[in-house]
């Protein structure tokens, strides 16, 4: 097998007008790791063939439906049907698309959250288990987890007591958005149509959107799960069906605790996720927005700048840029990491490694949801 | 009356290798209001005598205890006698100090927390009122409302709808420090000790030290009481007999929510009082560590940094400054500012502007305390 | 013409190790704009094969010389053979290879400096303009100039009096870096070894290699040319036969002056390019390292930071970025959007845009080298 | 002697309306090292009662000519008489009144520049030896020495190849700001006029205001002189008759370069102070608008910041601080440290520290100010 072949992918979602789509096939290209060769990017046949010429891929393979794109490419040779599926459809989608791909023998790549409750999401993890059983990969694009900053600050919690952190106590984890600050999908805009339309999105809005992504955050710096939330959870904005705001104290396994934001109602912030982990002997401080400084906080030496490409940085966050120090690197480089390293996974045939988020991560974000939901009823 | 003649100050507390006491020998001096001609700074007469000679009060009125103090001050001619009394003892002295003196017809500026339980509380504040009606003043020294951007961030959120905050929905508001994440009380460190001391400081550790600033300076901004909390507290220091660590869910009286957090075991944070709040039009940010700098947010105008010294700020805030635009203040310049104020107040006869922080603040500051002991007991 | 099919790109340069080349590539490839089907990647055999397969280029099109590439490519079919050349081997070979592959109907997108000398540059100008006549398009990849601050940033300058920076009247750009605060080169590093071989690289060592950066870039974002300069250059690492620091007071087509300073051993600074403006009305900042933030300075609205993807930025800069507000971009995607910028130009037919460096740009950068040597050493 | 009695303070300028003379006085005030007893603050007698009336100084000491304050004070009983002189005129004044004051056995303190030529400062200087003879001392208010940031820079760099910066190569310094960017002064502002007027201020407009600043801060950090300047001075507002920006080349005694900006015209730039000084192991990065930071850049530790009051900090920089870790001061703080030094000078006998600003400080900085001058007009 030539190692290095790019991979081909076929996406689910990511019509004209779509976010998020765009970013999957850039941050899949970025590397050469993959070629986009079909796709069922939208139920609506005009949006479908737009969408298909706009990226290049051939007519005949820019499907009307996800079911007819997967039945038509699992019947292509082998060197030639798409190998991977990326699904980036609204999320009441990814239950049903991801189940099915996986079933065909397609890798998949989700987009967060897994799905839209805790009984759909136990359905995907059974079918990511068939899967894996037949060597089939499933990755969930948590994408801020391959920032290579952010895959430091893991390395150097991980070191534990030998580490400049220490034991973890204290974490502060917030994502604060303005962008549903008024009634936006009253006008149409796309995103925030169903986004804000519990049909499409699921019960949590800012919770499945963003909180998710707080809250996967936190657990992968800290490698330790949340065991308990205390929680709220609002809709700011009058009759919008779904959350626009949130907020929990949060319980780690290991008895650390903190609090975890998220809201869409914070005017002028444009994309603010960011975390702040203090252990027994030290601390560290990440922004999303600026996301090449890493700061190290230690009782006695001041606060340290950690940043692209240097020798000091740990093997994985090395690993995980693409260029020498002070060339910044930025959300499309980390969500491209992901795919470069499933694309890695899939050539060697070695398992995901840890770093990557996977269906445990999936299970898990879904469950944060309904757990915020039920403390904010309760 | 000489309206610029400098107000005599006495002090209680503040002896050698006190922290507090100095500050507030600084705020005072600082503007030439004010001249210290009186002390008992400490129990122990060697250190109340060195304090004073430290400090340039003449020996015969370095007095051994505040008791004595007060008296033969209030027996000296009305032109020799202290007129301003500040109290920067311990908590648990604050309350029977201020009584006295208030009672004796000394203004008083006193430091926060007012004291140690909403019983003694009241009992100042009755004393409060009935000094009130000689013309007397109480002060409470929540320092951080006399920063020029924090006026400034008042007087935003005050004009409403019409400002560029609007309506206020969101609160985000923290103090973290580190200086407490070790035992330093078992050095005999003197900060350390008493305020880990239930006995001297009251039951709130970090949450009478410095949650009390951050609950009055989300109060002081919104111009709002906080109205419920729902939170936790604990000591991560093993055997520390009060809170280091402290955090809540909080709720304004426009039905406004948000998060408080205090702590003093996030290693490597030195003082960081900071502050964001969102309303329906924009937000605000403050940092104490970076004090000149107010970030403005809107919905369409990017990040605006409002800074000292310039036209477009509020009245108040320009007259808090005492420089140029570019020529930074800091912690001490805001607390002179409430030095200022009172002995402007004091001279002019008029009560204190509704911007100084008053028995009132005191009050609820005290109040906050035992409700986030109460909640995190309940 | 299937306007959105990828355009067909060959590369000369960038075998293992280099550093530039994998830049180059994967800017093309992050939009799906390009192909990469050719190269001659290393005149070493192996590292050129090796290279070809780690980037997936079919062995039968990994040539030995770049002459070879240009001869068989040229001879493959209209639908088969490479359309884009990408020029990235050190500077010496721009010359020759630029020339020819102009001349053989080639697109070219070549690295700076343009050359090493003036007299070079003009045949390069010479062949640019006969290329031009066929169709055949040249690009300098002055990167910086791709990103949508930049952009914004000369949008703004552009407007004059009517814009909120008004006439520029001072100027101040840097670019300092610390890699070469060493004899670097004597460890064998290869950036160190041929970047301070003035063989390989022309006279101006950090001017050829940083200097013409900042250089472009004053000029890009005033829209002016530096009509004169009056400097000095030096090697701080003895026994250096490049310079490794310059710095020179600049002046202005209409006046205006500043500073231009280049170092390569500013020990521990990384990539730092900056820039500031000031005009009659307002000034603007921008870092390389924090490329998501412009400053906007004003004489009395404070000083403003406009962030990606915004609803107020310029149409270009709007267009110039692929994410919405909050999502930073960097180093890469800058890079990229001069490859795409080419990509619309070959396809729509149209010429470079504007604010595309081109021949001038690169002629500019060469005098400007000469310039500062002679200076120096009159 | 009470080594902790108060100093007796005369100001001579400082009238209503003034700005340095304020700055002074809080200066002074600040520590209570100081109590402000007499002035002549004006040349406008009712200016000069009034700005006596505001300062708490008693009319029998509010003089109408500093020849009459020297001579009365003078006849004044030595425990009442004013011991130290302040002079805070505009700059043509220096020069008389410091030698009058010096002569009278006053101690004093003169604003910066020292004066309006090097022929008058030799004067001074000659005046100030003739005083140190007799236990007299000079201190030239260089006040951005005073910063603990700046102090500890100098600290650092003199610990040469033993410490974090190794030997100076480059320094970057810049003084920027946007006051004077239109005709200011037409408006009657006081300090515009008299900066622009080369009568009272000297030839040197933005040069001796702010670029003396500059120039000694460079001098202060590196220890060392500048030994030659390549400069250039303008005047951008039209009919102004001293120069409002200028830029030189410098290099210092020890062949280490760099340049040296300041400008009155960079529009929205407040007080923009900075320096970065690189050497043979690294560099540092102070800027005075944010001047609790000093960052440190190492070759392979990434970018320290260090901050007021903690213990890695030189006894220098922490003696120079009032607060704990995380408490700003500013601009009067700084300033208040050069007071509070020559007042421990005065009651200790010994002589000013190497770190206070001295009259040799005057004289480079006079000299500065030619050199610029003749190498513009060269």
């Amino acid at each position: 097998m030539n190692t290095t072949r790019p991979l081909r992918l076929a996406m689910v979602g990511g019509g004209p007008g779509a976010f998020i789509g765009a970013v999957h096939r850039t941050a899949a290209l970025m590397d050469g790791h993959y070629v986009l060769v079909a796709g069922a990017l939208s139920s609506d046949p005009a949006k479908c063939a737009e969408g298909a010429a706009g990226w290049g891929i051939d007519p005949s393979r820019a499907y009307g439906s996800w079911q007819m794109m997967l039945q038509e490419e699992a019947s292509l040779p082998a060197d030639e049907r798409a190998e991977v599926v990326s699904i980036v459809t609204p999320n009441h989608l990814h239950h049903e698309v991801a189940i099915a791909a996986l079933d065909a023998g397609f890798h998949v790549a989700c987009d967060k959250p897994l799905t839209t409750s805790s009984e759909r999401a136990a359905e995907v993890a059974a079918a990511v288990e068939r899967a894996a059983a037949k060597g089939v990969r499933f990755l969930l694009t948590h994408n801020y987890t391959g920032s290579p900053r952010v895959r430091e600050a893991r390395e150097l919690v991980a070191k534990g007591e030998a580490g400049p952190i220490g034991t973890v106590r204290k974490v502060y984890v917030e994502y604060l958005q303005g962008w549903l600050a008024t009634d936006l999908e009253a006008s149409g805009q796309k995103q925030a149509a169903w986004r804000t339309n519990p049909e499409l999105n699921g019960p949590g809005g800012s919770l499945g959107d963003i909180g998710t992504h707080a809250h996967n955050l936190a657990e992968f710096i800290t490698g330790m799960p949340i065991t308990a939330v205390q929680g709220t959870r609002r809709a700011f904005v009058k009759g919008r069906p779904v959350d626009d705001d949130a907020m929990a104290l949060i319980t780690f396994e290991n008895g650390a605790d903190g609090t975890l934001c998220c809201s869409q109602v914070c005017v002028g912030r444009e994309n603010g996720l960011a975390i702040r982990v203090f252990g027994t002997k030290g601390g560290l401080e990440w922004h999303q927005e600026h996301p090449n400084d890493l700061t190290i906080y230690s009782a006695d030496g001041g606060a340290v700048t950690k940043r692209t490409g240097n020798g000091y940085l740990s093997p994985l966050a090395q690993s995980s840029g693409r260029v020498p120090p002070g060339h910044p690197e930025g959300y499309l480089e980390a969500f491209a990491n992901l795919y470069t390293d499933l694309a890695t996974s899939i050539r060697s045939g070695e398992p995901l490694p840890a770093h990557l988020p996977s269906i445990e991560a999936g299970l898990r974000g879904v469950r944060f949801i309904e757990d915020v939901i039920a403390s904010s009823e309760g």
